[in-house]
């Protein structure tokens, strides 16, 4: 929801910082790793040890950082496609971090009961997936736009959990992660959903690479 | 590798189950699902209960029976995009309940020491990013065929792993986790190089949903 009218507002901070990025002649594709660099390096580092108030600010700066990138590249003409498969690969690759990150400091921080950490995992794997379904639809030529829990919604109250747990506030992180699980699993469903809806479902598509494709003399 | 080269061996298995299957009126999109249930619900109820030998030998079949739906389909005149999505979607569906199941066994039933548990987290993540990447790429338009680790590796590693360690075999599944840990990251790299080197790669790409894509009055 959030990834499709949450970048208008948002422009008013990003645009000036990605015109100081030019102006440093910084390329999207270095600013792309510097900030999942950074997201990552915050959460391996301040989750796990119990940071949780700096490593949600710092992770949502950083992943707002992220923004930037794709500013910057529209800003010189065009993002390419290159950049946007780079961009996106580190989306993952952080949210990875991110989950992994609270799952280790569940596990041996917040000694939480053991249901919260299966959940806390789903959140991990249903994060990935429901990405994967976009990237695996459009591959297929389906149009793969909106979702329940996106990146930002998945980022915003994660982060909102960890941050307020780190003020004190009984079971914030316990809601939040299940709220994801539970918000996550229905997007995924909800992708597959629209891929089985797209015109170009039922097309036939070409066999995967080192399978037999041709059966017609089969009985 | 294997994804490429060992489907024509496999043929051999697979084909007579899968006319079975078009005998018996059972849907590709049918065999993708029943196959995926049963890869996770042994990878969660049969690993995390110490059940090893037995969840080797199960997720192993399931996933070669995983090889069936896409031979039903192409033996029927060709598989179908929305086919191909679900497919690859449960994959990544499995694959997360596998490594989930896996670090959730090494902290609660092998008292795994902090570092295997991270190199645990290490594969669930980087088997998601290894297939994201190229879903991401091909959603661009690149060829994105092999790389060193792939789901067979993948399965065929872990499992052996688990299997030999249920078996009493010492230090079995942490020579495993940290091999694919090594080889996951460096596939999540080949395959950013190999999206890289596309003769797409500079192509211009249209601006996501919901951002600003014309600066051209912009100074």
């Amino acid at each position: 929801m959030l990834g499709l009218h949450g970048r208008k507002p948002a422009q008013v901070i990003v645009e000036p910082v990605a015109k100081l990025m030019i102006k440093l002649k910084v390329t999207p594709n270095q600013l792309t790793l510097v900030s999942a660099g950074l997201t990552v390096g915050v959460a391996l580092l301040l989750i796990p040890t119990g940071h949780l108030i700096w490593a949600a600010v710092l992770t949502g700066l950083f992943a707002a950082f992220d923004m930037i990138d794709g500013t910057v590249a529209r800003m010189q003409g065009g993002g390419t496609k290159f950049g946007a498969t780079l961009d996106a690969t580190c989306d993952r690759i952080t949210d990875g971090a991110l989950f992994g990150a609270i799952t280790w400091w569940l596990v041996y921080s917040y000694d939480a009961p053991q249901a919260l950490v299966a959940a806390s995992l789903v959140c991990l794997v249903a994060s990935q997936v429901i990405s994967y379904v976009k990237a695996r639809g459009e591959a297929s030529g389906f149009t793969m736009d909106g979702g329940l829990v996106e990146r930002p919604e998945r980022l915003i109250v994660s982060l909102v959990g960890l941050g307020l747990t780190g003020m004190g506030v009984p079971y914030a992180i316990d809601v939040a992660l299940w709220a994801l699980a539970a918000g996550s699993i229905y997007t995924v469903v909800q992708r597959l959903v629209m891929a089985g809806k797209s015109p170009l479902a039922k097309e036939f598509t070409k066999a995967p690479a080192g399978a037999k494709a041709d059966y017609s003399n089969t009985k």
